[in-house]
């Protein structure tokens, strides 16, 4: 099944536009984890196994598994075998590097990860992104704006956000491309999907960096099957939601809470 | 030592200003080390002891590990170790994230994994490079003008990798920054040079994708303590010199021979 249609799927499902981003920090585990050798593993299932009936994806972001090496590497494998099967996974990589250099990236993610999506950088061009557009059942999102401030040091200039957004439409001739759009920008998020508007939006910045729901409902609507067209990624607001060991519980609470909130924000 | 004052105390004592990126594809090892479980790790170390007197660093492509899980991650860990440690080691990973992720990235390639140096996307902005710059004692390469096609999609018009030059320049305030700077735009080089006076520049595209070491050294050329600025990488055309089991002693000549070509290029 294709990505976007495995996505459509997971969140009828649960009627939910919300994605989790398993992000454990090392340093952030709840004391009942803390010091424990697969401390990052126990702590994803059990956030998983509190908001799997809430979501219609996960997100890890690599970032927090390379620091602890081996076990890092492990803790992603893992992680990926306790979501259920339903539900896609995307892994936040930002990979972008030029054509055979690409093509092992996209195998790794793909293939040996078995991820069903993956985040890419637009910098290199084209040429870069066609190793992981191949992969027809994959998806891919390509960061377009981002919720960071530094967006504002090359992405906004010469809207080069509106340029990657037109560019990527094009490129999307198999149907499995989507964009990144900080929800943080909501005065620029029409004008993406002016740009681009065969492409859903994964959507951060809500949460933790202050972007609002009700913004990105308005901003990112897309007709057609995929329809709404984005979904909104939160993770810190989420996994840290507590500090303690009712860490689960709180989780599971905020994203429901985020869940309703979106779906409410849609109608 | 600070990264940059290791790459000129190797390049100064080799004569040298090569690096050869140990980026071995499972599947082009060499027949005897086909199918063995550390085939990419014997491949790494057999380079590395024929080319070390050729060369002023070496540069590792994550790609080339992560589609090996983590065999491959074990392959990086132990050919770092392979490496002798007055030759700097770059970590050629691209990485750009937002702020604590990319601390996150950091940590994992400074810390845990000890590389001196890493490459970096400028796309998301200032704020995602200044975790790596604040490793004052590590090197960055940030992205600028890439040696792919995909480079005249977004880096060339508006003259963006100008602008990526110059806010480089501005960044640099901990003298730890380069520029990654394709051989393939050798009308560009002399602009960028211009733009950034005070960045050292990696230089591939050099060898299988075709730039030239004359144009290379014409245009890269730096005045100061980094002078000449330069390092120019070569992977494929040295490690796959010989797609035979005499893969090391091919690759001691291609290396060898390049390292003088750029030598007599840059006098």
């Amino acid at each position: 099944m294709k990505y976007f249609d495995k996505l459509r799927a997971a969140s009828l499902r649960n009627a939910s536009l919300l994605c989790v981003g398993l992000d454990p920090d090392p340093e952030r585990l709840p004391p009942c984890l803390q010091g424990r050798k697969n401390g990052q593993l126990l702590f994803n299932r059990a956030i998983v196994e509190a908001t799997k009936d809430s979501v219609c994806a996960y997100k890890l972001n690599f970032a927090f598994y390379e620091a602890s090496r081996l076990a890092g590497l492990a803790a992603i494998i893992e992680t990926l075998g306790a979501i259920p099967p339903e539900i896609p996974v995307i892994a936040d990589a930002k990979r972008g590097d030029i054509g055979n250099t690409a093509a092992m990236y996209a195998r790794a993610v793909y293939e040996t990860l078995k991820f069903d999506c993956v985040t890419v950088n637009p910098y290199m061009g084209g040429d870069t992104l066609e190793p992981f557009m191949a992969y027809e059942e994959k998806g891919l999102y390509i960061l377009c704006l981002t919720s960071n401030p530094g967006a504002a040091d090359f992405q906004l200039p010469q809207d080069l956000y509106l340029r990657v957004a037109e560019r990527c439409q094009e490129w999307n001739t198999r149907g499995n491309c989507g964009l990144v759009v900080g929800a943080t920008h909501p005065g620029q998020m029409r004008a993406i999907r002016a740009a681009a508007p065969g492409l859903p939006f994964l959507v951060p910045g809500v949460g933790a960096q202050g972007g609002s729901v009700k913004d990105v409902a308005q901003g990112c609507l897309m007709k057609g099957p995929y329809a709404p067209g984005f979904l909104i990624n939160a993770s810190r607001s989420i996994i840290y939601a507590s500090g303690g060991n009712d860490f689960a519980e709180a989780a599971a609470r905020e994203a429901e809470k985020l869940r309703q909130e979106i779906q409410q924000a849609v109608e």
